[in-house]
């Protein structure tokens, strides 16, 4: 369906593992001034000039975060660099380098593995990230990719999960739900494509969900934003999990409560009208769809006037004490318990 | 046969991923002053106050690197940090932090996580490094471990692949070739085991072969050795691949060439014994067993009195001109080619 037919294949073993390293690697030059040495010894050396540091490791498993059947490489290989950055902006940090695990099966030819670097290589390029180091390795089965990414900050910028206050404001980026609605729509052509191959699909009125989910953007702009807005987050959260699982995290971390105003969760028009047509109630969605990697924070009431009219932030609620509970108040006014049914992993595997 | 039996099964899923987290990094503590926030938030944040940071990744893959019949899972987390702090103390540094990137089929119980996990909190202990992150997540077949370690020096300490002058010395740390012997007996008790599962075989006479296989210690010793000796190595690496594979590497990098003595090359009496038992030539195993975590490094002719008579080094050659070529100087004064047969991950899979 949308996965490119490789012409060309050579064998893993042909190269052997350093061979495949210097071919994969060939174009990553290190650019940064902090990456004092980046591919081609034991380890990576680095320098961050009194800076903290900033850390963080996500894997990405097929069968389990992706299906190559409609998740073309390049795209997974860009996706899997986001995952991470995503985690270096949450700490309001400025993402640097990244080092880069790969385990795959002899069934994946050299050229794959090129057009996956190739995506990593986008990534770091737009981002402006280094490549500092990595391994690659054959599995047993299937590909993993396992990536961990650095960054920095001044001792002052940096935002955990634990400095949300009672009254604080709850403020989103971007819109949620369409990376998830992306995956329902390839998932539902995968069976299609399934029963008859010689179908054409048109997805034109999907592009933005289906983008929300194979090529998703990490918001490493919210930092500079929030600094030209002279505001400091009290404590700050990726949504890789879904909404109502992270603001659970930041209630948790920061032992507060929360009022969730559902009317005011930012959706895209393209996301709801998907949600009709698949007959799934968008709240739901929004909530626990997961892989949105937009950032969800918590400010001051006194930078109200900072953010309200900011078109890339939506305030959806606030924090109370924690005594108070974690609610969602619905369009009809009423208050119910939030629950969290995180895009999990372990779960939707158990069911293997 | 060395496997335990698992008394207790508790199904990954009954946990959740959020749970198993919980769970697994309960006893993770962060001790370093320069872990600024360990587990429990979008990234670790680190403060390293001028040094260079150094980085590092490894993947070790069931199937590939290695093998539960047995190993036990305790020992292959502690194998698996050792493995990258080897790579940090090649670059002369202190390790002091990593993360722990697991992902594994609900073929394994919690419980077999935990007993993973408290090889990882014992190398962590042993070797002063905090736990201060990572990532767990289930995978479609066996078991797979990435660690990311990071460490420390001072700009003037780092020593990288690149230094080695010709006439420098060439050194060895410890002795080569009985974690890949130590291997051989493991597999070969493996076959034994199958075709009499009552077996009970007397390892006495290997144990320190197979303690090199199944428990390395990675030489954190080596950098405040050579500090006390007033040396700085010109050029390091670890020799995970063979000695032989690594020597080749400094030489490629340092842009030398090489003269190794066969009868120079350090070998333990039981590596040596069990290779006449094997009918395998020793010499073979030593330049490309791999996988036993010493350290290879050239130093300076004018620091031969400080090396030559300390036990826990052994010089083995020294560098060359580029010109004149890699060369092993066999026991029978005859100088031939050296051949890298690195032990390759690729290649074994190659086979599959």
């Amino acid at each position: 369906m949308l996965e490119d037919s490789q012409q060309s294949r050579t064998k893993l073993s042909e190269l052997g593992e350093f061979g495949l390293i210097d071919l994969l690697t060939k174009n990553l030059d290190s650019k940064l001034p902090s990456t004092i040495k980046g591919i081609g010894d034991d380890a990576a050396v680095l320098n961050f000039e009194g800076k903290q540091a900033i850390l963080t490791t996500d894997l990405l498993v097929e069968g389990v975060h992706f299906d190559l059947a409609y998740m073309p490489l390049k795209h997974l290989g860009y996706k899997a660099v986001m995952v991470n950055l995503s985690d270096v902006y949450a700490m309001n940090g400025v993402a640097t380098q990244i080092t880069v695990g790969i385990a795959c099966s002899n069934r994946f030819p050299v050229e794959a593995l090129e057009e996956l670097y190739s995506g990593i290589e986008l990534a770091a390029k737009l981002y402006n990230i280094d490549v500092v180091g990595g391994d690659t390795t054959s599995s047993t089965k299937g590909l993993l990719i396992s990536i961990t990414a650095i960054g920095v900050a001044d001792k002052e910028d940096v935002v955990y999960r634990t400095g949300a206050k009672p009254n604080d404001l709850l403020v989103v980026t971007g819109d949620l739900g369409a990376a998830y609605m992306g995956l329902q729509i390839l998932e539902r052509e995968k069976e299609v494509f399934k029963v008859n191959p010689n179908s054409q699909p048109d997805l034109d009125a999907y592009t933005y969900l289906i983008e929300r989910q194979l090529k998703p953007e990490a918001r490493r702009d919210v930092s500079g934003l929030l600094k030209s807005l002279e505001v400091k987050p009290t404590s700050m959260i990726d949504i890789s999990d879904g909404l109502s699982s992270e603001i659970m995290h930041l209630c948790k971390n920061s032992k507060t409560g929360v009022n969730l105003f559902e009317d005011k969760i930012p959706l895209d028009p393209s996301m709801i009208s998907v949600c009709e047509e698949f007959e799934i109630d968008s709240t739901t969605i929004a909530l626990s769809g997961g892989e949105d990697y937009e950032l969800l924070f918590t400010v001051s009431q006194t930078d109200f006037e900072k953010i309200k009219a900011n078109p890339n932030f939506s305030i959806i609620g606030h924090m109370t004490e924690e005594n108070e509970g974690m609610h969602l108040i619905t369009r009809g006014n009423t208050k119910i318990p939030l629950i969290a049914k995180g895009w999990n992993a372990m779960e939707n595997d158990a069911e293997d």
